[in-house]
């Protein structure tokens, strides 16, 4: 019975959006072997498959966990046209160095972790940043919503789309998740990304402060989508998160670490394109462009493998993530 | 722009759906003095919360931690009419002492958390159940999906509910939440209450297998909508839920431990009533059919408070979490 907003008279630009095939109608019964939403990605020929820039890798040591256990956290960032000053202070900070020596502050359940210099509040012992950052100010954020949409005016929405409680529609475009909506006045489109699980942001204080990339989060609980448009969104997690949403809980305001000794050292963060051949990762994400993407969104939208007795009939935009995996893992 | 369904003609039973204000149209400019949730939610009155009975509270004590720092977890038990005959199991089997000495099997990441005996599937080794215990069918699932609103005929929804990507609409009632759903041949309503996070399930096999209580999972991640109506939710955990959730992922299939050594100890589960009246946990949640439930939910949705640049106009049923908390704690 689910439909994604009532349905208007068609027209016009066509949008860079997914043709996702989900059925957001009751499904078939449930077959004996239908293949799982997995099955379905570990099945997926190798040109489905699309590689991530060493450029867009973002790698994180920690240090070691208490019995000596390496930690390693690979980040991607976000594509043009979304967040780009922030990506690029995100590459400048890091080949810098800058990230080196800072720390883990904040881990709070069922919402964020969030790292940078603990000290950046206290002029006199903060960590300096590189001159040449891009300045940032609030007006970025509006930019952020609209940008990859600009001028289009949209009478239509399409029809291969997810019902969404934030936005008109979500869906996924390049190997992202995004939130869609219609001005109702003007009838032009904006997008933008979703915080889901995974997803990295920028911290920032009070408006007009709009952060610099020097203090990221990610998000370790439910999508806290009340942030989408409100915070930049820069890129995600693709291997490792397990090494930040399973940290002690801070018992501080905000779940700040209240005891400096908590916090988590973060022993250097570099571009892959940056580190020597043998140590780079490289890895590549399901194009959400394919017919394997579009089968397995479906499949997360209708279980119909043997453990399922009533499929759902359609899915939160972020309970699809997209699946990357180490290149040649295939 | 944001509408739950199409409206259809009104007429009818009416339901007893929350009336839960929440702005589905685009809200007013923030104001800086807006409060926050949480803010709303401490300045409830004593009227607004609803004690839960010590009947309805389930005591869980895990081994301590490495640093020898205790961890206990509490959980509140679903009234009827959802899932009674498993809750009942949970009843017996804590009284039994039958979860004494079972452990924590299985941690994965941006899912669950599952106890239960280790070895219940090794007939030699399996711990016996009590022999009293409800049998459950595979048909029981059916009933919690309709449980509350049998007969109902509805041609209309409610004016205040959520937009939801796995049913016609989602809503709150007697502080737990549901989504609903209304057949198109029949018009008759279901509602189910929801895999939001920390909501506690029961493990079972592949059906007709409907699993009987003794093995338990909480939701540690973005809400695994897909699962409900497959499998029996049975409560929510109120209290302690970092213990788990912060837990070492687990390396096996499914993410169970492969080591046995890995596992965490679960020393006892009591029900609150049965505890001595010195150790006895007291909970209260707030009233979600009260006013301050209303200004909290629709601030979760529109947030205005002054960190904040664009509200969202929507939420998340899984990002509106019924507000529990110690009693005497206002």
């Amino acid at each position: 019975m689910r439909q994604a907003v009532a349905r208007c008279e068609t027209m016009n630009h066509l949008l860079t959006v997914s043709a996702l095939a989900i059925a957001l109608l009751p499904s078939a019964a449930p077959a004996q072997d239908a293949p799982s939403p997995n099955a379905i990605v570990a099945a997926a020929p190798a040109a489905d498959w699309q590689a991530i820039s060493a450029e867009d890798l973002l790698v994180m040591e920690l240090a070691p966990d208490r019995d000596g256990n390496d930690r390693r956290v690979v980040i991607q960032l976000m594509p043009p046209p979304f967040s780009q000053p922030w990506v690029e202070n995100i590459r400048i900070l890091a080949r810098a160095g800058w990230y080196d020596g800072v720390s883990i502050n904040r881990v709070q359940d069922n919402y964020v972790v969030q790292w940078g210099d603990a000290d950046a509040e206290d002029a006199a012992r903060a960590r300096a940043l590189p001159g040449d950052l891009n300045p940032i100010g609030a007006k970025q954020y509006l930019q952020i919503s609209t940008a990859g949409a600009e001028g289009a005016i949209v009478l239509w929405h399409p029809k291969q789309s997810l019902v969404d409680s934030y936005a008109d529609w979500a869906g996924f475009d390049a190997g992202w998740p995004f939130a869609f909506e219609i001005d109702e006045n003007t009838r032009r489109l904006s997008r933008w990304p979703v915080h889901c699980y995974g997803m990295v942001g920028v911290g920032r204080g009070y408006s007009p402060d709009a952060g610099s990339g020097a203090e990221l989060y990610t998000v370790i609980g439910h999508a806290p989508r009340h942030l989408d448009r409100n915070i930049a969104l820069v890129g995600r997690v693709v291997e490792g998160i397990e090494h930040l949403s399973s940290l002690p809980r801070g018992t501080g305001d905000l779940s700040f670490y209240e005891d400096p000794a908590q916090r988590v050292p973060i022993r250097s963060v570099r571009l892959a394109a940056d580190l020597p051949e043998s140590e780079r990762p490289a890895f590549e994400y399901l194009s959400t462009e394919s017919a394997s993407f579009a089968n397995y969104a479906d499949a997360r939208a209708n279980r119909r493998d043997p453990f399922f007795i009533k499929p759902a009939g359609g899915a939160d935009i972020c309970n699809i993530p997209v699946p990357v995996r180490q290149a040649g893992a295939g």
